[in-house]
């Protein structure tokens, strides 16, 4: 009857390639129906057990090597079992021919040249080498997951200090100068550049764009977390910057999965400076229109592959001059508010709302403005004894006062909807104030109102003269929320100067040469396309021993 | 020097247009500086206070009037308050010129054709005019707020038994058969049909539409809260029920602020099945695709009006068969997981992922799938120690298998990544277990497996062979994400019966008449508007007297 026989080897390290070898190994012996090699980790032995694979009792610890035969008989399991030492061996001199550097310093003596470490040994080793490539002064390619986020923070600080990209951790792909790194497809060069914070999401834009008949100028990876607000996209400014500034880039697309708020304002400004066109795809972030400026956005992969495509001889357009001030944006209509905030989220930061789309966002006093303010004048709070503002307008008027006296605010935004059951003539109603306020500003004349009229050439207000009265008083009229949201996000847009060294350029323009310590997969595809690249043959600090390791990292200090 | 006093009415109602004209009347009176009449709520006393109109000391409650007037001098201020009386009956004499019936039930008698009943009186007061709406078997015009949810739940259950419509609470437009109830463009007859859970959303959108050159046969209103979890969309579903029904609708608009997830998947399967091309913007929502079989998605309200308008000459497609299984993807790309996770929350529910968008669809266990799942297996979850499943498909072969066994498993879905760095063959390695599965299930035929394949024609694994290895085998072949989202959604679309009484598709087609209690100006519109209407001389229960009323009420059980 079928057997289940396990075998353990404590705190001993072997790279993933050889632990599916030695598995495969294993399937071949006689009488042997299933095997599983596994790091003996509580996520590895679960999957034993789905497999009908785990031992009766195993006491082992997560850097254990687990070794399960299950065979016809138990002669066979153990027949197997024996066969292990073998296996590995086979594989190790197969490994040893040709001489390879056993340290990453010997590798980078070998190969000089090399600006670029791949890395994808274990997550645990990882953040180590990678440190030690930053102190080599080459960029990393941290292939390599598990690495902590204090590690990631840590070196991607550094590398900005030195002015070295860390793409990664967990940083599937990348292309370099025409060279794929990690997993990559095989793609034209072009003008198109990608920063990719999502591995497949880089690789299915890069692939659709070569499939549309374009190409890839550089392809940069960031890893996952780069977006989140811990790292603050550190990566993904470096290479905004580096892209932007790169000529042979001219059009720049920008995958992630959805960024924190404040990290995707900072992002999406730092494109608008990009002084090339941006396709920009925040998978499952709401677009804030489909083109801003020089920004579009996508709405899936394929799109934005298809965007960058067909984006051709792009203009810059003339930059209206940018307030440092804040919006105030007061509202009779709660969904055009809803629909204003939802669109400048993406530009202003911070913006606050007694209506908003994320707690973070919710005003603290309604009354009260702060920063840039969205305020929903038909909220139920107002609405208790007293008229809609649509219908009356003085809680309107009293409230653009007092944001007008207000020195920090630089633009009033409101809305007027006609049509039936609206105030017959709520421009006759603002302009006088407006006009006042506009005074009361004159020496500064810093204060710029805009207005989003929604109404039809049938409306009993008489939409033209509504129009009209609004602009003679110096009211810039809209008609869509969308096109005052766009105006506004121009008009607002941050200047900020890069507060890190830029990354240097000619790094990406000298054929690409790479020392590769991890998976030796990653360098034979190096070298099968035509790249310089050394691979490190890489152990673990004391064989893998965990114990060991750190007794010596203590005695290191 | 300037002196602030006010009067305090107990418990006495007065509708907002009387507040709002009493405080204007105050304004005109000899060294009345301000002036501020209000019910006097917290917030409507925070309000004053930002107007520095606050009395110092006032013990007051929501449902007191409080009149406050700032004079140039003592004399001025009283000389002001002794006014008010005046004022009120000034403008009672003006409205009670003619006569008014002074009850919903009587003027219902009056006007029996009268299908529908706008109700704007303060919302403490208004569900109950609602139910005695529905108890006459007229449709509801809900404009007021500050309606509980209970009632909105309530009174909405009720009028689907009935087959009537409750439009709000917080309801601020409609169109029914080319007249405006509440704040209504002035918009062109046409066919297209709008459904709306934002007055001012919809007031947008129908606007447009009209400066667009087409036009509106129906807008519906649902208010804001419909598409709530508690609430389920009873409305929205109604209406879109009725205009799927009216011929006259060509092609129907659904905009709403974001719904809960279960609401959104309930009503675009719904949509699904209207048999005419329906524009979905789910403002904030986002979304699935630009176009998925009939269903259009905008990402803004001029975006929703001009897809309507663009939208020509629409054929029904021949559905594919509907599969009433579960679908599992099994991914080794993440990014492709979570935009496919993205695109079929709308269809699928419910969906979980070991990488979830929101959090409600994290799967226990991501060993074991449940109802519809997206499994993410380059989670780092499955990484310790094992090689990426572009690699190695190991994991992926046995977690087909495990999925292929469970006889509620219609479709495995998953990915193909080619390129440097992944598997050489990956199909090779697949296809044989795929046929194994798939005979399996033979005597069934139920399981499907499709795939999307990502690469290009230089990768080296040969794009072409692997593509049609894959499809020898049965499997569907898709290039983008994208393209299998729309297949599948397609194929797992709900099929579902109305669980409702119809509403009586008649009552929009016959000449608008209607009973108006609250807003006198609603009234006023539907007049101009060459409707037939009644406006009720509403006066609250006991006067406004809560005590009073509660005690009757009590009494008429």
């Amino acid at each position: 009857m079928t057997t289940i026989k396990h075998e353990i080897r404590r705190g001993a390290y072997y790279d993933s390639v050889v632990l599916m070898q030695l598995q495969r190994g294993l399937l071949t012996l006689p009488d042997v129906l299933d095997a599983g090699v596994v790091m003996a980790t509580q996520a590895n032995c679960d999957l034993l057990a789905a497999n009908q694979l785990l031992p009766a009792s195993v006491a082992s610890s997560p850097d254990d090597l687990l070794v399960v035969v299950k065979a016809a008989s138990d002669s066979a399991a153990s027949d197997a079992l024996r066969q292990v030492d073998a296996l590995l061996a086979k594989r190790r001199t197969s490994m040893a021919e040709d001489f390879r550097p056993r340290s990453l310093s010997a590798a980078a003596k070998q190969l000089p040249e090399a600006n670029w470490v791949l890395i994808s040994v274990p997550g645990r080793y990882a953040a180590g080498v990678a440190r030690e490539t930053l102190e080599l002064g080459k960029n990393v390619f941290l292939y390599s997951d598990n690495v902590s986020l204090e590690d990631e923070i840590a070196l991607k600080k550094t590398a900005r200090e030195k002015g070295l990209l860390v793409m990664g951790p967990d940083c599937g792909t990348a292309i370099i100068n025409g060279i794929g790194l990690g997993f990559a497809n095989r793609v034209r060069r072009g003008d198109i550049g990608v920063i990719g914070a999502s591995g497949t999401g880089t690789q299915a834009v890069t692939a659709q764009i070569h499939n549309l008949g374009a190409g890839i100028s550089h392809a940069i990876g960031t890893g996952g977390r780069d977006l989140k607000l811990d790292v603050g996209a550190i990566t993904a400014h470096q290479a905004l910057d580096l892209l932007a500034r790169d000529d042979e880039t001219k059009v720049i697309v920008l995958v992630s999965k959805p960024p924190s708020p404040e990290v995707a304002t900072s992002l999406i400004s730092a494109a608008q400076r990009a002084g090339k066109p941006v396709v920009v795809y925040f998978i499952g972030y709401p677009p804030p229109a489909r083109k801003i400026g020089n920004l579009h956005f996508a709405i899936s992969l394929s799109e934005a592959a298809e965007l960058a495509v067909e984006i051709k001889n792009w203009k810059p357009e003339t930059k209206s001059q940018v307030s440092s001030l804040y919006l105030r944006g007061l509202f009779s209509g709660g969904t055009l508010a809803y629909e204003t905030l939802l669109g400048l989220q993406s530009f202003l930061s911070p913006i606050y709302s007694n209506a908003p789309i994320t707690n973070y966002q919710l005003l603290k006093d309604p009354l009260k403005s702060e920063a840039h303010s969205i305020i929903d004048l038909g909220d139920e709070f107002f609405m208790v004894g007293r008229l809609h503002p649509m219908i009356d307008n003085d809680l309107r008027i009293r409230r653009m006062k007092q944001e007008a006296d207000d020195s920090e605010v630089g633009m009033i935004l409101f809305d007027v909807v006609l049509g039936e059951g609206s105030h017959l003539d709520p421009a006759g109603e603002l302009v006088p104030v407006i006009k006042e306020m506009r005074e009361k500003r004159l020496e500064t004349g810093d204060l710029e109102f805009v207005a989003m009229v929604i109404g039809t050439d049938d409306d009993p207000q008489n939409l033209e003269s509504q129009v009209s009265q609004l602009q003679d008083a110096g009211v810039t009229v809209f008609r869509t929320a969308a096109e005052a949201v766009e105006y506004i996000s121009l008009r607002f847009s941050v200047i900020k100067k890069n507060d890190f060294t830029p990354v240097n350029l000619e790094q990406l323009k000298q054929p690409l040469a790479a020392v590769n310590v991890g998976l030796e997969s990653f360098y034979d595809s190096l070298i099968s396309q035509g790249a310089q690249a050394v691979h490190v043959e890489w152990r673990p600090p004391a064989g893998g021993n965990e114990k060991l390791a750190s007794l010596l990292a203590r005695m290191k200090k």
